[in-house]
């Protein structure tokens, strides 16, 4: 079985191995004029000082948290457990290496990208430097992801004996605890990257648009404008960084949820006195691995494919045929795997383990979550391309004012979750159908399995984004701006529906960690009774479904006052730099992203440390009963806001695009219609960009945190220690 | 025990007759000049004609829907049932007649008001009136709720023989569902008049605000708007009728979960094989309509001391004390019954009903209610009056202009959800601590049992807005409409409370129709285990979330559409009247109110439909535990978004009159801020008057409904039918 563990080292160093090789390919690139290169130069440098920065406040937490869980292990154990804890230093390594690979090329990209649209003027070359770039970013994610998980079956699995038939039948489950407490690894660099990052961007966003827009009339990205190096650092930091090390969280979190769940499935049919199989557990235990890694050179092969083709003109086609390859080649090659492993295993087997529909049954499941994690990212375009009603409607509605450009933007974010909530259900219960809890983490696997071909997609985007600033600040031709405007046009497309994916694999990733902590909380593996008629879980549920409200408020007014700062910022900057307005004084950017840096990271501390201490402090003092009533609350509404937040805000986003392209007659840029898209593009930004995302986070650290502590909760919590209620 | 539905009827005609004393009393004042009597009649028509019209198709409805009733409980217990239609019947008959009592009086208290204040100039005479105008919608809510209630045991509880014990035991449940059916018929009517009259006042308020205001720069309510007097019948529909039905329905339903709770427990106690004991069963089913009869009484009294002692200047104060009054005299009242119903009974047989704290158990939780009720109120209070920082920040923000007017009160409406669902959390799970399910239902009837006193106050505020309008309208003098304005101005709090109060309640009131639910469906009276690692329950409660977002996107476009109409309408009056703009020509009210009306009843027919189908049919396809985990799914997120929209409206508002009070030098009315402000005014008005009362009723109406077809649903699915899965 341990011959599966190659596969999944092949694929990882196989990922990372044509990261390096696209690193390589676009660092060698030419940067351009002088002035593009200096522009770069400072996007870079303040890129590298906001992750520089924030990476020591990861490494001090980091530690500390370190030191409480192996203090904590070691007393719940009996005996000195640094296992846990060097799993959660490995999940942040990983993780962190992730993130700053893939910021790291999209600084270097992006000038690359304008300069090859300057030089060729084709838009096919060009595309493919930005997708190189992105697709950094995207192999690093599976890549590292799948190296973690190599380190820990290789250390702890195999090194130290933990995944022995007979460590895991006498149920301290030490090597599930290493896996949760590898996935919080990730969680916490994902949390600092993508709450951090999004407070980040959308500050110094709102902030330069607030003034330089609105007051000073100058256009976006404008030289002249003190906090646009800010803003595209925002972009690397937050959108690509942020980005990454979210879906990396998501695809830790769904593997080892399916891997925690089969034990104890295991556990609990032992319990049961059900004959169990030892082999389909190990079968088990590795499926999620070798489906994962599956999807990773599946994504290898879909990047590959595009990058190597004869470039077309139609950007958005080619960058739809690397993801959908990777994900018909996972299925294909999935296939092959469940035939291989579980084909042979004979149908009593298969039934105690849950499997309804003989040996393909977790491939139904995990292909079920490749389709609908396809389908989640197309609705998600339908809602926010204005290509379609909706956005056209809300553009529509800007001609009569800001007040029902902003109602009509309300009404499509929510109108817009139920379909993918349909989606998810089916999905959900299909996959239960087939094979049983398992299958729904494993349709979690399915849905992340190729993430490293939609986050390199994804990635793209900001990257043009960026390149697009860098034209217009070098003051580039018109026909470069021309071609990146292009790209930057599909890349708003491909974010919504890489927005809607995260979200979509989030929620899937967050429920296979609730179903886990279901499983997970009692030593015998029986699971926990989430009866709604307990008083206690309906409570938890109750203020859980609160929390993201309060979470979310509490970033918006984050985001608000980092940008504030900026906006005084911006204004003094012009008021006291002579001729800074006519363009003959340069700017302090410096002092810019110094603001940004700062109001991001102190401003993103109360919705971090609440999002880890709130299910803590509620298992010690009401138990794992209010714990599951809050993560069920919790993530219910948090996928409803996400989606919300994430689909208004980029249907404001293209409604404005829409109405700049020209289709009112004489209601361009600068007419009352397009300043009302404005005020709803300016409510939007937080929504979509800091919002959304960090829901995503909210509720995988909550489930995660929860795991982790979940045996804690059970035996130490204040309502049994004194009514002895459990 | 019989003796105790004297106690009912007499609380029942006590309140009526003093509403009916109050309505003559108001009717009798002289409603003032010539213009002031046109424009009153004016208002009267428009609002006679719309609850008409809408009535009509109630009654239509409600024929069809009592004999698909009786076709399906007649198949269902195997003889001609046809008992549960009449109960719907009633149940509809009360709750329209609440409405349309309401409606009428508050129809002739607004000019009366506007008629003391002219001719006694004094605000505590003033606000007599508007209280006492309000009083009877107050006091026709718990009087017909009541009598009703009062009918169906009579008829059917005694007349028809089904609450003997015997017939209890025998399991088949009709008399509950006679209970549910009653409830059904309330929840009906209540979704035309709160949804329809929803979308009539807010069509009307916001047509007349972006043409009037916006557009031809003229003041609110100015008669020369022609969207002005639709606008005040808004008011009477959606304010004072709507508000009404909405509560009357919440304090049937929290009666009959209740005692349906109890029977329930009854026969899930005997199939247990515990001794139960019978007298007990009854107290417990009589205990819900004591203390709803002694918070009837209590609310008489609180408001009659208002409306007798010597009136005060501070009116918000009066009104506190009417409020705080009826709860404190509930909780002493519920004592004295509690004590002489249950002190009697031995520990043994109290344990069994799960009474943890002995005979003071039921007592308790229904206090817990009182107070939390009130509190919860409290909470709405702070985070949408201008008194407090939140609805400042708002204000001050809007000097920063539109967008971020938006954005920070998008966070305040968020971050006010956490603190009223840690009360409603903690009251669930005290009140299920010390008297078990019962308890939660008994919280609800006591958060519920002084409705008339808060009802009464929160319609006295829609009366002094109609007093405002009118006395603009009449061009009385500006002393007058100082005082009309100041009324009006504790009425935007009241409101505030108010709407915070039937959020809560309904929460409340949904919350236990759902565990209702969960007890009902079995014949056996056993309990629906609602198991969150069931996938169907899981899958519900995902897509149950989307629906209320959904069913809010709606009708946000809803208000949107209809109020565009009315903006096309005033658009062509200003332009085909000559003479309008200048007051020389009367507009053409009539059609606006035509055009409201209009808009209003079509535009609900998809949401309303929607509440009603959904649970249906999903029930049908899918069976009780997918229903089971729709209504958790739906009830959790409806509570939310109701919170949050209700909150963040309420506070734009407030933001707005903040500003327009001049508390920024230089930025009253007219100003940039004060621009900004009205937007997030605009933006909030659907959200606060349309969606979140919506809301309460959504998830009432869709517990009501699953209730009434639980058993069907568990008999008679598609899953079950096709696959045998149950």
């Amino acid at each position: 079985m341990a011959a599966l563990l190659i596969l999944v080292i092949v694929a990882a160093l196989l990922a990372l191995g044509y990261a390096a090789f696209n690193f390589i390919g676009v660092k060698k690139l030419d940067e351009g004029t002088d002035r593009m290169s200096e522009i770069a130069e400072a996007i870079r440098v303040g890129a590298n000082a906001f992750i520089t920065y924030e990476y020591k406040i990861i490494g001090i937490v980091v530690v500390i948290i370190a030191i409480i869980f192996a203090a904590i292990f070691s007393v719940q154990y009996g005996k000195f457990s640094w296992e846990p804890s060097v799993c959660f230093i490995i999940g942040v390594v990983m993780s962190a290496s992730a993130g700053w690979v893939g910021m790291k090329i999209a600084t270097y990209a992006n000038v690359r990208v304008s300069n090859t649209a300057r030089k060729t003027k084709n838009i096919g070359s060009t595309l493919k430097v930005a997708l190189k770039g992105g697709s950094v970013m995207g192999l690093c994610v599976g890549g590292f992801a799948l190296l973690g998980l190599f380190l820990v079956y290789i250390i702890f699995g195999y090194g130290l004996n933990m995944i022995s038939i007979s460590a895991l039948r006498d149920g301290q489950h030490i090597f599930t605890q290493c896996l949760s407490c590898y996935a919080l690894g990730c969680s916490i660099v994902a949390m600092f990257n993508r709450v951090g990052g999004g407070i980040y961007t959308k500050a110094a966003d709102m902030g330069a648009d607030l003034v330089g827009k609105t007051e000073a009339h100058i256009p976006e990205d404008d030289p002249r404008n003190p906090a646009t190096i800010a803003d595209n650092v925002g972009d690397n930091v937050g959108d690509v960084a942020g980005l990454g090390s979210d879906l990396l969280e998501s695809f830790v979190g769904a593997i080892s949820s399916a891997i925690i769940l089969a034990v104890s499935l295991f556990l609990s049919n032992i319990a049961n006195k059900l004959t169990v199989s030892d082999t389909l557990l190990m079968k088990m235990m590795y499926f999620p691995l070798v489906f994962a890694a599956i999807g990773l050179i599946a994504s290898c092969l879909g990047i590959a494919y595009v990058l190597i083709k004869k470039g077309s003109d139609s950007p958005h086609r080619d960058l739809n045929i690397s993801t959908w390859s990777a994900a018909v080649i996972t299925i294909i090659g999935g296939f092959v795997a469940t035939y291989f492993m579980f084909k042979p295993e004979t149908k009593a087997v298969l039934d105690v383990a849950g499997f309804k529909t003989g040996y393909t049954s977790p491939w139904i499941a995990a292909s079920l979550g490749v389709i609908s994690g396809v389908i989640i990212g197309a609705i998600a375009e339908y809602y926010t391309s204005y290509d379609y009603n909706p956005t056209k409607k809300i553009a529509e509605s800007a001609k009569e004012g800001a007040a029902l450009t902003i109602t009509q933007g309300l009404a499509v974010g929510m109108k817009s979750c139920m379909l993918p909530l349909i989606i998810l259900g089916i999905t959900t219960y299909v996959s239960y159908a087939v094979s049983g809890m398992f299958g729904i983490a494993m349709a979690a696997v399915g849905m992340l399995s190729f993430v490293s071909a939609t986050v390199s997609v994804d990635t793209y985007g900001p990257i043009s984004d960026n390149a697009g600033g860098i034209a217009e600040m070098s003051e580039l031709e018109p026909e470069v701006r021309e071609i990146t405007d292009k790209l930057d046009s599909v890349g708003n497309t491909t974010a919504a529906i890489g927005k809607g994916f995260a979200i979509g694999s989030a929620s899937f990733a967050a429920l296979s960690l609730m179903v886990s902590f279901l499983y997970a909380f009692q030593p015998e593996g029986s699971q926990l009774e989430l009866n709604f008629t307990n008083p206690l879980i309906l409570a938890g549920a109750l203020i859980g479904g609160a929390l993201p409200f309060l979470f979310s408020g509490m970033l918006i007014e984050a985001v608000a006052n980092a940008a504030r700062k900026m906006v005084d910022e911006v204004r003094r900057q012009f008021k006291e730099i002579p001729g800074i307005l006519e363009g003959k004084a340069k700017p302090d950017y410096k002092t810019c992203i110094e603001i940004s840096s700062q109001g991001a990271l102190k401003e993103m501390r109360m919705p971090a440390v609440l999002s880890i201490i709130f299910p803590v402090i509620s298992g010690f003092l009401f138990g794992p009963y209010f714990v599951g009533g809050l993560l069920i609350g919790a993530t219910l509404s948090a996928i409803m806001l996400a989606i919300f937040t994430g689909n208004a805000g980029g249907a404001w986003d293209n409604a404005k695009k829409y109405i700049e392209s020209g289709v009112f007659e004489g209601q361009g840029k600068g007419s009352p219609a397009h300043d009302a898209a404005v005020v709803g593009d300016t409510v939007g930004d937080p929504l979509k960009d800091t919002v959304g995302p960090s829901l995503d986070i909210l509720i995988k650290i909550m489930s995660t945190v929860s795991l982790v502590a979940a045996v804690l909760f059970y035996n130490y919590n204040l309502l049994y220690l004194i009514f002895g209620i459990r």
